[in-house]
């Protein structure tokens, strides 16, 4: 928690100090082994169902930009966490925070694009609740969304299972959705917008697993990005991972974004992308399959796991050193999801 | 929806026009059977397991009120919107909004208590997200749960259910949870304050579930209180509803309170009482397990399901007449829970 007697932006991150607000505090309170797991969304069973259950909630500010709205990146978002848990993603709740004076018809078009992505991924929204707070208690609009995924028999994914000598897969360019929202938020005017990357993975993340058994992990970079979910499953299973800088791919403007404002791609949020860990002699095939796909099209072999360096992520740059990737400290950027 | 181009605070209200904003707007976006079921909770069916689905978002003010604060608040309620549908409340998700700023000492507090809520409760949560947003752009904390639970075999328990002849029995006082809000928000000081009723009815719901095949109809009479409750559930069924205005238990602080302040008990929000629709022939046993528990120990029949009228609630006075008791219009207190 740091010593702060106060909330700070920061525990919201996504990165060390919204890690320590979650093993100081919640880990504490409501200690079970299924949250100490601590994967994307928790496995559950009932009966003989294996179940995957995930939360979000989305602040996202502001609350459209180019590429979506607060509305599709909560149906995108709940079902990429299942999705990188191996489910097939089945219901979601929907629960909003209304700010009183909300022009209704925002609300039209953000549920609209709630039920264009839903139908998208094959999700039902079936149960949802609305509460409207005064004026000032609440910025516009806040959603949350959970989901249940089913788990189909023999899938074994979690954070824990990266191997040494797996390959480090990387979907698509990183840091698209923080830099689109950052940039819609400074009113920054570009003749071609950066456009974030919300996206359902799920029909990507099928084709991976009913192609291959040799994935390990899979996850999904948002807060924190790249940087904090890499160090996330190293300490989880207490491996090291090593990438290689000129392997990642970013479009040349948002380089160049990040660049001018001093951001590190690799802590950006990514709404559309994921990392798969996958053992060497399945690379090759998950790399392909994914390639085929339009979300997967940029996908590359961006590192690999290696025994020692047990929790630690290290970059070979590109010119040629090395540094060691730690986990997000201090908060980049607030209200990116 | 009504007319207003603006979301007004009714729209969250529980009664008219909550009703309208879920049947004019999120329906026809979502469409599916599952949700057009309108009951607390969804009920899924993965596999060959019935499960019953929920969310709730809590942006209760104050969060600590006499009786409890928003964290115990935000389980007890979704634990008992999956009790009333008949199903063990088993996982529950915990999805907290805070703002910056916020005392570490109050999310101490809120957590312990959400930490007692469960365990008292036998529900797990599993999984959890965390949004730190800018000071002002939320107040203080909200809170979004979310639960699982498992429907046994043979229970069928739906607002749609209610059949003429049905008694219908009330677990205890009302309105305790909105005037305690109220009174605490207010600053109204009094020798005994009116305590919160929050609390998990699952315990007591399990039991008359076992002992008795004759409940058609549980539901819990929150936002928009026992007459809105009732309406929907007249509704649903197609039914009328008769109850009697002196069988119905209030307090005598709460009764005298509502009197002052112009408020009616039927539509104030309760956080820990049921209201069944059960087979008469079942209604006495129903009524003497309910007795016997903490949480029942007051409770009574206080009207009856009649044919014809349908969808009408209508109320037996004490001084002797009939009135409709319609759905709650306008909204009595904001952020009730």
């Amino acid at each position: 928690m740091g010593q702060s007697s106060k909330i700070l932006l920061d525990h919201g991150s996504g990165g060390r100090l919204s890690h320590s607000l979650v093993n100081d505090k919640m880990l504490p309170v409501f200690q079970n082994p299924v949250l100490a797991c601590l994967n994307d969304g928790a496995e559950i069973l009932i009966g003989n169902e294996r179940l995957a259950f995930t939360t979000d909630s989305y602040v996202v500010d502001p609350i459209f930009f180019p590429g979506g709205n607060i509305g599709d990146l909560a149906i995108n978002g709940t079902v990429n966490d299942l999705a990188v848990c191996g489910a097939i993603p089945l219901y979601l709740s929907v629960g909003m925070i209304i700010e009183e004076g909300f022009p209704v018809a925002d609300l039209d078009a953000i549920l609209y694009q709630m039920g264009v992505a839903a139908r998208k991924a094959g999700i039902l929204v079936v149960t949802g609740d609305t509460k409207v707070v005064p004026r000032g208690a609440a910025d516009k609009i806040f959603i949350n969304t959970s989901g249940i995924g089913k788990i189909p028999e023999g899938i074994e994914i979690s954070g824990h299972n990266a191997k040494p000598g797996d390959q480090v897969i990387l979907s698509g360019t990183l840091a698209d959705h923080g830099i689109a929202i950052l940039t819609q938020r400074e009113g920054m005017v570009f003749d071609s917008p950066v456009i974030s990357d919300t996206a359902a993975l799920n029909h990507l993340v099928r084709q991976m697993l009913e192609m291959s058994s040799g994935i390990h992990v899979l996850r999904d970079p948002t807060r924190g990005g790249l940087g904090t979910t890499l160090n996330e499953i190293a300490a989880q299973s207490h491996v090291g991972i090593r990438i290689v800088e000129n392997r990642i791919p970013v479009k040349p403007e948002v380089a160049a974004l990040c660049e001018l404002l001093g951001f590190d791609p690799l802590y950006i949020a990514n709404e559309g992308k994921l990392v798969a860990m996958v053992n060497p002699d399945h690379a090759d095939n998950v790399l392909s399959i994914m390639q085929k796909d339009e979300l997967g099209k940029d996908a590359c072999i961006i590192g690999e796991v290696v025994s020692g360096h047990e929790g630690q992520v290290f970059m070979q740059t590109r010119i040629g050193g090395t540094r060691i990737v730690d986990m997000l400290t201090g908060e980049q950027l607030p209200r990116i999801c």
